[in-house]
Formats: structure tokens, sequence, C-alpha cells
């Protein structure tokens, strides 16, 4: 594959492609003796990515297998979104996931139209979100919403024409996280991309978090379940007597994985080989502090090889003193994001014929 | 005419373009039988767009019939406005007016560097326009801005060297406003286009809203003057006692054309062929509850062909109900700014070189 | 050199590029019998841009020849940053300086993603500068940073692996500023890049601020400080009693120029050539009205030949009755700032080799 030498993010020899910190698996792992399936990818084209539950492990794994071809090749200087309009629409202000979006997109030379925060729009003076989608049909080619509202994806869907990608919407999902969780997940150990996993290799999963009314958390845990294959036990860390809510408690039970709910981590840290957690005091009215029965730091018993996932950002619940560890997978985690979105956006807006031919291993 | 199948906004076969709904007329007819005469765009070389009062009959339609070119044709892979750099300073929040010049600016391959809110600018803290207009003089090739204050693009061309595009200046003018308001029209009823229109073809236009104090019914009214040989009548519908104002009422009288004011559009719905509205809620201190006797809805007694033009954004004055009919030329309205900001962008930038030549009907 | 006709800021015949007032020097004087020594701008690539104390005369004079060349040569279309990705992050906004930036990027063909003000970001919802620095080696190639507090631009750097361009660090320094502000002096009289300065040509540096508390003054006194071989006395005009603080009492001192402080322009006034004012309202809580003391205006006794500086926004402290005299210097201050942050770039990101060969006067 052709490496450029300027571009950030290449991964090689095993270090931090940008010399951060924590651990950083090879992509090209992910691809090995595993071409890609184009026809599975082009299903999404012209495709609005809404939820976890519109994806199949085939789907996801394709997804994973593209951004990690994107993550290990340069493939910028093709030009794949050159001529593409990209409309950032983030009503509920977050930088960090806009950025994100937006490099991904300006790195294959498309371009953006953004709106940074839902303070000034004419949302805020009252204007319905099924005109503003109606106002995007002239103005780009795809959409990408951040909202405080659950409703709000189903809103402005009502008359949007263009693909819409949710960046999180209220308490409901946030699937491109989900898909970035799990291509660190696979990146770190791709033997959970199988269905027939061996019983030594099936990980025991802790959750921080409140899946039934936290959308990150919700995204991950159905993203979970799709890999469910390569899970012994899942443990639901919360301080909430129901966390899960009952549609999510339903899926568990039917996913046959062993899983409890506790309200401390050190009851199960020892065993956990997957930590996710997030940032509660995110979610508004609901912040608390957290004391160390939800909390991880030099002096948390984990195990030898467990990583740690967080979407971030992060308060105090996740010590830094961790980053520089093999246990910090949330840096990688974050990386990745930019590549699994850029590999939705090819697909989406169906600029496959864009990508470098000979560098992609395809599927016969 | 080259199509590109990718390109949103191209018309075909009488369909909304973009899947919208409404009323979508083919800008094609605009340009039947009357190439476009580059002689008369050319005077815009240079120049500031800041009122109505500075066009012409002939320059309005020449405009018109550009931006009719420019929705017809595929002519973004010329990249028009390479190299160019756009400064959008909207010293007044207006996510819809900006990202329309921004995606104008951007599918034509030009460049912005953008104010989204005057919040946080130097001027927040005092500094004059005169020094911004100077500051931008090193920054960008033009600048398109909109303000609260009716006198702030006269304070800022003090110092100002780049032409300008005023976007809306307190209770002053939106001249590019009133250009997609008459874009529409025309397209709809290119008749209107001639100085001698049959009696037949003549239009009764309604006006919802205070001409004297809001820009865009105030641009749109003078504009609407410029095409009196269309019109056979006006009415005003405003609960003001003098909507109008002395100027405006001056320049109906001399007009010719039959106008009266009323406070109640139910009076006069039936017999109009085009009805103006506008958001009066927007307008700051003066927001009022309207009741039935300003507002549309699918009761509404509109004749049979009457088209309903908005600015938008909406709130409650316009029923969504009336989306899905030919009544709704609002859609095709707020598309086709892009057009028209696009052939202004092109003139005052003397971009005409980069058209593809053999896509333009030129006059000889 | 090749001229492009459509290119602004291109100075010719001593007047202004863009029509603007005040005083424009003829960059080329800067470069005269004095070609570019690139091995010493290589020096910049990858590193970052903190402070004024990195830089050495030769560097500076590099520095300012290379913005020189930059301001009298189409190199554009040379697009030096192509593929480029620049992060602009205002936590403390302030639009005249990231437009500047984000002017400098898009003029060469590099791309930005900004964060224009710091009010929606994590960092306002607690999330710790070094982890913002993580994030931004993901997404882009160069950041340039804005921060309300002193101590921003190390905590940044904690994790940052991407080089950084200090834009202003609460009152710490803005050694960008400085840059430009001594582009501008050296342009108006190139006899003082030499170190061997003629009696006669030696100036009287008059300096209107805090620099122990500001930090554009201060970066202004520390890059004067290097040129001190020009200079034949400073004098500081302030009402604080110790305006310096004891650093840059000392290095004053070491100087060995001549320097007092005074609280009255008027007793100086006469005698200075370069006057160096600054907005004191812009410093928060220290907002005080300037009365005559500190103030410029058409009356004031100005000698023929002085030259005013001003980091701009300015309030009331310097009339704009001075625009159209000689002894405005400060817009050309303000337009230089675009091609040093462009020098700065190139430097940075090694894009040398994009420069049109055959345009660079370069030491053999």
């Amino acid at each position: 594959m052709v490496k450029d030498k300027e571009k950030s993010g290449v991964h090689e020899n095993g270090e931090s492609p940008i010399g951060s910190e924590g651990l950083y698996p090879d992509p090209e792992l992910l691809l090995h003796k595993d071409p890609i399936d184009l026809a599975i990818l082009k299903k999404l084209v012209g495709k609005s990515i809404i939820s976890v539950d519109q994806f199949d492990r085939e789907m996801v794994l394709e997804i994973c297998k593209f951004a990690a071809l994107l993550e290990a090749t340069e493939i910028a200087s093709s030009h794949p979104l050159d001529g593409k309009l990209i409309i950032t629409a983030f009503f509920e202000a977050s930088t960090r996931t806009r950025l994100s979006f937006e490099s991904a997109v300006l790195r294959l030379d498309g371009k953006i139209i953004s709106i940074p925060t839902g303070k000034s729009t004419g949302v805020a003076k009252g204007e319905s979100l099924a005109d503003i989608g109606e106002m995007f049909n002239a103005y780009g080619d795809l959409v990408v919403i951040r909202h405080t509202e659950t409703n709000s994806v189903e809103e402005i869907s009502r008359n949007l024409r263009l693909p819409l990608i949710n960046a999180g919407n209220g308490s409901g999902q946030h699937p491109t996280q989900a898909l970035a969780d799990w291509f660190a997940i696979l990146k770190w150990k791709p033997k959970l991309k199988a269905t027939e996993v061996d019983a030594k290799d099936k990980i025991h999963l802790g959750i921080l978090g409140t899946p039934g009314s936290m959308r990150a958390v919700n995204s991950f845990l159905r993203m979970s379940l799709i890999f469910k294959d390569g899970i012994h036990s899942i443990s639901i860390i919360s301080e909430m007597a129901d966390p899960l809510g009952p549609e999510l408690q339903k899926m568990l039970e039917e996913s046959e994985i062993e899983f409890k709910v506790t309200n401390d981590i050190n009851t199960v840290l020892s065993d956990l080989d997957v930590i996710y957690m997030n940032s509660i005091a995110f979610l508004g009215d609901s912040y608390k502090t957290l004391d160390s029965r939800f909390k991880l730091d030099s002096n948390s018993n984990l195990k030898k090889d467990a990583v740690v996932l967080h979407p971030l950002a992060r308060l105090d619940e996740l010590d830094p003193a961790l980053d520089g560890t093999d246990h910090n997978l949330y840096f990688t985690q974050a990386h990745g994001a930019v590549f699994i979105r850029q590999a939705l956006m090819i697909s989406i807006l169906d600029r496959f014929d864009r990508l470098p031919e000979k560098e992609i291993p395809l599927k016969k």
C-alpha cells in the first residue's frame, strides 16, 4: 500500500501513528485474509444512519474493515468526496464530534457548511425542524445532525430528502459512536469478528452507566449484542435500580449472554476484559459527582490485558494516569471515529469509484 | 445542456429536482428564446448590492435569467469562484441566509470565512464597523453582511474597498431576497417579463405585513414596482393604520397600480394571484400572535391557481398543510435564492470567463 | 515576478494595494540585495510558535523577508498548503485574529476546522485542555490557539503532538502579533535590519500600555529588544507606577537602550519616531476610560515622519482622523499580519517545495 509520510493517522510498526499514548492496534489485522465486500457497503448508498438497530453483523464488519483500510492507506489524494457538501448541524453543541466529522470530510476533499450551535438559529426562534430539513435539501448533499431532543431526527426527516447521519439525538442513539467503539474493539481483538469464538477468547464486558437513558451507552450495548458470539458475560455498573429499561432488558435476556447489574465496579473489575465508561456529568440535569465505585485510576485492580473505552470528553471518572498504559484503548477509539465516519460518508454518497482501485483488497 | 446525475437542484420533467413538495416551474422557460445579455450583467462587476433601488427591469431580468441558467445547467465543474474568498459577516445571526450564501459559494468552488454571530466580535466590544470594513480589505474578495442596524451597510462601507452584498440591514432592505422572490414569480409566469402584458395575465398581488418597517417586505414591494406592467392591483394586508410610510405610499401612487390596505386577508384572498407572506414575529420587540385575519391554512379560500411566497423561516402564519399543494411556491423561492446569489457573485467577481461557453445561450 | 491582476494585497507604485488609507511601504525593499536564507527558515519545520523569546534576530528577519515575498508575489496558485488542515481554536473569541489566520490559510489552499468561541466546547463543561490537545492530534496538521488563560498553551501541549501557534494566551504572549508589528516597522525603515545603524537612523520608540500585564505590548517590547541596535531610546507611557515588572525591567536595563516611564504621552510625543498603541479596554476587568494623556488625534503633536502602530481593534484612543495620514502604519501592520502568518505556516509545515522556484530570490 502506498504510504504518504505526511499523512497523520498512519500506523506502522505497532507505534501510535501520531505519537499519542496508549494502545494502537494495527488496522491491517482487521483486513487480513478478509477482503472488503463492496456489495454489502453499497447497500448504504443514499441511506441515512439513524440507529444501531439498522445494522447487522455483516454490515458492521464491512464498515469497520473499510475504516481500517482508510486508516492504513493513503487515499485522500484521490479526493473521494470532491464536490460533495456536508451540512454539520449541531443544534446541541459538541465540538469534539463536530470537528471529528468536519476533519473526516475535509481530509477527503469534501466541503462543509456548519451550524456550530443551535442558540442563534431559526429553531431557537420557533422554526420547525421539518422546515429546517426542507431548507437543507437546497444546500447540501448529506446532513450530520446532533440535537438535544430525541424526536429531532424524526422531525427533520419529515421534509428532508438528503441522507442524514444521526450524531446523537437526546436520550436516543449515537450510532457512529457505537461503530467507532466496536472498530476499536475489533482492531484490538480481530478474533471477535467470527461467529465461532473459542471460549478462552470470549470477553467479559463491563459497562459503566445507564444504557436505558444515555444514548452512547445505549448504542454501545445494542452494538455489543450484534457481536454476542464473542461475549460470555456483561456487567452493568450503575447506581440506578433499573439501568436498562424494559426493551434493553429483554434484548439482553434473549441474547443468552450472562449479565448482571452492580453498583460498584470493584466487585467485577478484576474479571473484566473490556470496560466501557462514559461521562455521566454531560447529561444535563442528571449530573452527579461520582465516587470511587464508578471511577478508574492507577490503583484500580484492572486485569493485565484489560482495555478501557470512553467516548470522551471525560471528567474525573477516568484518571489520565491510565493514558500511558496499554489499558488505554480510548485514544485509539477517538482517532478511529474519523475513519468510521469517512467510511460511512463515502458509502452513503457512493464514491467508491473515487478510491484508488489497486489499493483496495476486494472480495472477488 | 449537460446534466450531472449527481447534482442536486436540477429540474427535469416538471418534478421537483430534490423531491420536495410544492410547485417547481421549469427554469428553462425563463431562458426560452431570450438569450442572456452579458453586457448588462457586466455592469455588476466590482459593484456592491445594497438596495433594490439600484436595479432596473433589464438588470433584474438578466440576473434572473442567469440564475435560471445556473439552476438548469451543471456549471459547478468549471469552478467559477475558484480562488475567491467570500466573508459572510452575520452580525445578526441568520442560519438560513448564511447557509444559503455559503452553499452558493462552495458549490462554485469559492471559499468562506465566516462570522456566524456578532456576539463575540470586536463590534460587541465597541469596535467601529468602519474599522471592521478596513480589516475585511485584507482578508477577502467580497463581503456578505447582515446586521441589526439599518445604517450598518453605510458604516462598514466607509473604509471597505471590497464589493459588498447587503443580506439584510435592520429595518432597511434585503435586496437578494427580493431578487429570489421575483425569480420564483418569473419562473411561475414568464409572461410577466414583458412590458406589454395582456390584461388577463396581469396579477393581483397581496402582501401581508408592513412594508414601511420590515426589510423583506419593503424590498419585495420595491421590486414589484419594477414589474408593475404585469400587476393590475396590490393589496396590503396589515393591522397598521399606515403600513407603507410616506416614501412607499408615494411610489405606489406614482406607479398607477390600483392599491388598497386591508386588515383582514379574507376580504381579498379569493381574488389574489400571488400572496406574499412574512413572519412578523421575527422583528424582535414587535412580536404579536397573529389571528386568522393574517394567516393561511388549508381552509383558506385561495384561488385555484394562486401561489404563495414566504421568505421563511415561518411560524404559524403559514400552515404546513399547504406544503403539498401547487399553491406552494415558497420552497421553489427558497431553493432559487441559492442560484440568485451565485449569479450575483459570479457577476460581481467577473468570473464569466470560467463558465463553460457552449452551455450559455448568449445574446449575439 | 508574476503579478495576478486579481490578487488583492499586491503593492505597486507605492500605492496601497487595496486602496486603503495610510502608508504602504513597498515590501520588495525588504528583499533588496538580501535573498531569503531557507536554511534558517527550515529550522521552523515541525516547530511550535509559543513566545517571542524563541526567536533571534536572524530568524525574525528571514520570516519578515519571506512575508515580504508573499506580499509582493503571487504564489497562491502554487497551492502551498494544499491538503493541510489547520485547526483554529479560539477559546477566547477574537474575530479579527481568527479571520486573519483563516484568510492566510485559505489563500494558500489549506483547509480550516474552527472553534470560534469557547463557550460551547467541552472545556466549558470541565474537559481538560490536555484532552483537547490529544483530540486535535487526530483531526489536523497544525493548531492555532487563543485562550483567556496564560497557562493554556502549556496545558494543551501536554498531549498535543502537532505544531501549535500561540495566538494570544491570557496575559502571556502574542508572538505572531509582534512579528507583524516589526514586519511593518522593517518595511517602513529597512535600515533597521542592520546591526550597525547610523545614529541619525536610530529611532525613539514610544509604547503606550503596560508591557508587564498586556500580552501584545509584552511581546512587542521583547521583539523590539531583538532590534535594539536600531533603537536609541524607549519611552513607556503608562499610568501604572511599574508598568514593566521585574523581568522586562531587567531586560531593558541589560539592553543598554535609554528608557523612561511617563504617565503623559505629550511629554515625549514630539520626539517619538514610532508610537505603539494598544486598546487597554479589551483587558476585561481593567477597563478604564483613557484621557488625553494616552490618546492620539489630529491635534497631537506628532513628529512629521512619525508612524503609529496599533494591533487593533481600537476604541477611542486612536482617532480615525489619523487614518488618512502618513502616520498611519497600523493598516499596513494589520494587512501584513496575514503574510507573516502564511510565512510561518508554510515554514512549520515544510511546504517550501510548493513555492514557484523561479520567483524566490534565494541565498546561494
